[in-house]
């Protein structure tokens, strides 16, 4: 397989995590669809050119976060998302408040850290920076604090799609625009601490 | 259970239809979170300020169309994504570039009919409006002909997970910014003119 996409991005680097947590083998092309060099081989695959893409052994192409790692949890283990039930309505909730953060985030990149400064609108930097800030608190109330019985992840022994999803929100806001953490969010700067302490999220991580 | 946002966004009114679809009783609330007064509204079940979210009986709250969707088919029917193989990977890769292309017409919006003219980049529009043809030009190919057969849906003889998504983006297009559709999209249109000549996409219809 593989996969299409630097892990700057959320989304993408949500993926290449899932892939090495279920130990499978995988080549990623690091290529990033605002690069117009990289953008004409990622049409190749994807022509919205959007990033996650994961070409399967067969040649199918996966587009979107939600679709790839659906089929990677029915198709290997262990699941990251539970099959059924209240469970996986409580982790794909988790997942959907991470997603629209980072979806949040990044509208910010293109608009703060990518267009010109002629054209930034201050009205929507604002509605953007509260959205991030109302999300991140939400991330944080999910977090599993760090207790006595010792570090935790949400998804029990292992991180589940939530974690993945939470830390790659966090460390994308770390790199990219920092300042929307600084209200502080303790257990989520400690998710993503002792995530990153280990591999594969330490091999992964975009800074 | 009550659905907040209006069925112009492409994601309200594809949970709107899925709801109606597998005959379920709900409530509408067809609130705009781009209007002050009703973003307060959407601000408490969703402090992210996002639509659609699903209040469920029991007082949870569901987010994302992705997840939203999920719980529908896990707990109703008929279930509009396949439950497992080829035809769900099939189903939800369709789903995932409609959802790609409204993204970007939903971020066209912003851009173009919202923002102030003074804070408009033309570089964004045009990356923007290239990807939504691209994205079309991959939904027309997935949309079923019109044949000797008669009308058909990609879900067989009612429509799928992946007709909705497709229906409910072109209608969108057609409401906000239908010169994006000016290509010439004649499987989509047809499907989109089928679909809307009877409840529950004709009742829903943003137009």
């Amino acid at each position: 397989m593989i996969l299409y996409g630097r892990n700057l991005s959320p989304f993408v680097r949500r993926v290449h995590l899932w892939l090495a947590l279920q130990r499978r083998a995988f080549e990623q092309q690091g290529l990033a669809a605002t690069e117009p060099a990289d953008a004409e081989a990622i049409r190749a695959v994807n022509p919205i050119r959007r990033v996650p893409a994961l070409v399967l052994e067969d040649g199918t192409t996966l587009t979107e976060c939600f679709a790839i790692c659906d089929w990677l949890d029915e198709t290997g283990g262990p699941r990251l998302i539970p099959a059924a039930g209240i469970a996986r309505r409580e982790a794909l909730g988790r997942i959907a408040v991470a997603s629209a953060t980072s979806d949040k985030a990044v509208a910010m990149v293109y608009e703060r850290n990518r267009r010109p400064e002629a054209f930034h609108y201050p009205d929507w930097q604002a509605r953007l920076s509260d959205q991030i800030q109302e999300g991140l608190a939400l991330v944080e109330a999910s977090v599993p604090e760090t207790g006595w019985m010792g570090d935790r992840w949400r998804g029990g022994e292992g991180p589940d799609g939530g974690d993945l999803a939470a830390v790659c929100l966090h460390d994308f806001l770390a790199v990219t625009n920092p300042w929307l953490l600084e209200p502080g969010y303790p257990r989520l700067v400690a998710l993503a601490a002792r995530a990153n302490a280990a591999s594969p999220f330490a091999a992964s991580h975009p800074g």
